[in-house]
C-alpha cells in the first residue's frame, strides 16, 4: 500500500475501534440486562474517554488518527493535512464508524432484543437532543467541537511526548464529555453520529424505531462549524 | 503582541476555558433535563479537574498558565512572577472567567430555562456554602487553597517533565475537590466564584434569584490567605 | 533459576496479583457487609483495570507480563515469544489465578460466609452471561480480546516509554470493561475465568452452588480465538 | 537542617497532607450536609489515591515519601533506608497524622456538629472492621500492605521516570482500595490509622463516641507484618 493508502486504512480502523468501544458504553449504559445498566455519566464519560485514547493509540502507529472529519477539515484548513486527504480520510471515518456500530450490535445482540425502549436502542448508536432546540443544540455542539480542536491544537503546539499526549487527548474528551455532554450527548464527530445512525438505518433490530433523521444534519455541520473556529483562535494565538 | 501581552492574552483564554468546563460541569449535574443531572460528586470532582488540565495545557502554550489570582499573587510573591504582571493577569483572569461563564449559560440554554430551583442556578456559576458559617467557611477555603498552591510549588521544585506535571495539576484539583469539597464546593480561586457571580448577576434568567453578594468576599480573600501561607510553609521546608 | 524460569515464576505471581485485585473488586461489590457493596460498574471497572496495571508492573520486573494463556499464544504466533515457553507460562498463569482467588477467599472469609446469594459468590470468582446464548457470549467475548490483544500489539509497536506504556494496558482493560463487559462480564482471559472457577469449585464455603462448568469452555476458547484473530488484523495493518 | 532532619521534617509534613486529603474524603462522605454525603465507594477510592499521590509529591521533594511506618520498617529490613531514622520517621508520620486530623476536623467542623451519627465521625478518623473478626481482618490487612509494599519494591525495581512512579503509587492505592478495602477499609497504614485515633480521643466533638481502643493494635501490627512478607517474597523474585 502507499503511505497515504495506509493512512487512510489506519483512519477506518481506527474511527471503527473508536465506536465499537464508545457505542459499545451506551449499549452497556443503555440496554435491558447488562451487566452495567444504569451505571451512569461517569461511565458513560469515561467510556468514551478511553474509546478515543485507544482508538488513537491503534490509528497511530501508522497516521494521525484525527478518527473525526470535523478534525480533518481543520487541520487540512490549518495546514498539517493535506488537502486531497481529506474526502478519503472522511470516507474511511464514516466507513469504520458503520463497521464500529455494526460491532456493537453483535456484541450485544441478545440485550438489544431484550430492549424494547426504542430510544434507548437509538441511543446506543447516535446522539440526539435532551431538549429538542436546533438552534441551541447547534450552539452547544459547536462549543464542544471548539474545545476539542483548540486543545488538539494545543497539544501539538506543546509538544509534549507522544505517550503523554495520548492520554491529554483521552483527557479531553473526557472534560467535553463530562462539561458540555448534557444537553445533546456531545457528538462532537459528524462521523461518530452519521456512521451508526446509518447502522440503526440498516440493521435488523426488533424493536427499532426511526432514526431521527431530522436531526442528523446537526452533529455533522455543527461539529464543522466548531473546529474550523477554533484553528481561527488558535492561529490568532 | 509584547511577549507580556501574549501572556496576559493567555491567561484570558486559560481562563475562560477552566470556567466553561468546569462550570459546565455544575450546569451538567445542576440543571433540569441534563442528560448527566444528578450524576454525582465523582462526576462534579473529575469535571472541574479535567476542566483545569485541558485549561493549562491550552494555556500553558505561551504562558505559566496560573488561570487563578490567589496562584498569581502567591507566586508574585514567591518571586517567580513580576510583580508588574499581577494586576493585568488579575483583570485577565477575572474577564476570562466572566466569558467561561457566559459560554456555559449559551451551551446550557435551554436547561436554564427547563430550572426553576434558584439554587440549583446559582451554584452553576458560583460557590456557596453548605453550612453558612463565614469563619468555619473561611477557614476550609484557607485550607483548601494552601493545598492548591503547596502543591504547585512542589511541583514545579520536582522539576517533572511537562506533560506529567499538567496531569499533576489535575490530580491535585480532583484531590481537593473530593477531600475538602464538601463545606463549601472549593472555590480555592477568586477568579473563579466571582467571575461567574458577575455573569450570573447580569445574564437573563426566568428563574435566577440573587447573586448571594453576602458570601462572594470570602471566596476572593480566603483563597489568598491560603495561597501566601503555602509560600510561606514552602519557602521554610 | 535460569532466565526461562524466572520468566515463567513472573508470570505465577503476577497473576496471582492481578485475580487478587482482579476477584478482590468482584467480592467487594458483591458480598454483603463489604464497604463497597453496591457501588456498581465504575468501581468493577476501574478495580479490573488497575488490577491489570500493578500485576504488570510487578510481573514486568522479569518478564513480558502476559497474565493471560490468550496474550500468550497471540504472541507465540506472532513472534515475539518463543513456542516453548507457551505451556509453562499457560501452567503458571493458571497456578497463579488459583491463587489469586484463594488469597480473596482469605481477605474477605468473614463476607463469603455473610454472603447467602450463590450467584453472587460464584460471580466473585469466574464471570457468567448475563443472557445465556452461547453462540452470542462467544462472539462478545472473541470482540473484547480481539481489542485487547489488538491494543496490545499496537503499544509494542508504538514503542512508548515503559512507564506510559502500563499506563495505557490499564486504560485498555478499563476501556473493554466499560463497553464490552455488559453482556458476560468480559473474562477476556482464559486463566482469569478458569483458575478462580476451579478455586470456587475446591474451597469450602457455607453458601456455595454449583462452579457452572457447563460455561466455563467459553471464556477459555473464545478470548484464544480474538486474541489469534487480532494478530492476523495487525499483521495486514 | 541536617540532610536526616530535612527527611524527618519531611515525612511529618507528607503524612499531614496525606492524612488532610485522605480522612477529608471520608468526612466529605460521611458527614451530614456535606455536598459529597453518600457520594459512594468510588469517592473514597479515589479520594485517598489521590491523597497519596500529592503527599508523595510534596514530600517527595527532600525525602523518600514513605509517610508510613510499614513502609519505612519494610524499606530498613530490605536495606535502602538506614535503621537510624526508622524511629524518627515513625514518630514523625504519627505526629504529621494527627496533624492532618486536625485539619479535617477544621476544614469540616460546622459539618461534624450536623453529625450525630457516632461511627459516621469515628470512621472519619480511624478505620474499622465491616465485620469484627480479629483473626479475619488481620489477614485483610496483612494481604492489603503486602500487595502495597511488593508493589512500592517493584516500581522502584523498574525504575520508571519519578513523575510516572508517583501515579503508579496513587494507581496502588486506587486498587487495594477498590479491591481489597471492603472487609476493614484498608489502613494498610499504622500512622494512618493511629494517628488520626489519637485525634478523634483528644478532639472536642459534641456527638463524639469511644475511639474503639479495643482495635486499634491491629491496624499497627498487621500493616507490619504484611510489608515484611513483601520484603521476603520480592528478594525471592
Amino acid at each position: 500500500m502507499s503511505a497515504d493508502m495506509v493512512q487512510i486504512f489506519s483512519e477506518f480502523i481506527g474511527t471503527g475501534i473508536l465506536i465499537l468501544l464508545g457505542d459499545g458504553v451506551c449499549a452497556a449504559v443503555n440496554l435491558n440486562k447488562s451487566k452495567a445498566q444504569n451505571s451512569g455519566w461517569i461511565v458513560i464519560a469515561f467510556g468514551w474517554a478511553l474509546a478515543v485514547t485507544i482508538a488513537v493509540y491503534i490509528a497511530g502507529i501508522n497516521g494521525p488518527a484525527h478518527l473525526n472529519p470535523a478534525v480533518t477539515i481543520a487541520m487540512a484548513v490549518e495546514g498539517s493535512l493535506k488537502m486531497s486527504l481529506v474526502v478519503p480520510f472522511i470516507i474511511a471515518q464514516l466507513l469504520g464508524a458503520i463497521l464500529g456500530a455494526v460491532l456493537v450490535w453483535l456484541a450485544y445482540l441478545p440485550h438489544f432484543e431484550a430492549t424494547t425502549d426504542k430510544g434507548a436502542i437509538l441511543g446506543t448508536f447516535a446522539t440526539g437532543p435532551a431538549i429538542r432546540n436546533y438552534p441551541a443544540n447547534f450552539v452547544t455542539e459547536v462549543i464542544g467541537t471548539f474545545v476539542l480542536v483548540l486543545g488538539l491544537l494545543a497539544f501539538g503546539a506543546n509538544k509534549f511526548a507522544d505517550g503523554t499526549n495520548v492520554f491529554a487527548v483521552g483527557g479531553l474528551i473526557l472534560a467535553i464529555g463530562l462539561s458540555l455532554g448534557g444537553p445533546t450527548g456531545y457528538a462532537i464527530n459528524p462521523a461518530r453520529d452519521l456512521g451508526p445512525r446509518i447502522a440503526h438505518f440498516i440493521l435488523p433490530m426488533k424493536h427499532k424505531g426511526d432514526s431521527d433523521w431530522g436531526y442528523s444534519w446537526l452533529p455533522v455541520v455543527a461539529p464543522i462549524v466548531g473546529g474550523l473556529l477554533a484553528v481561527g483562535v488558535f492561529s490568532f494565538m
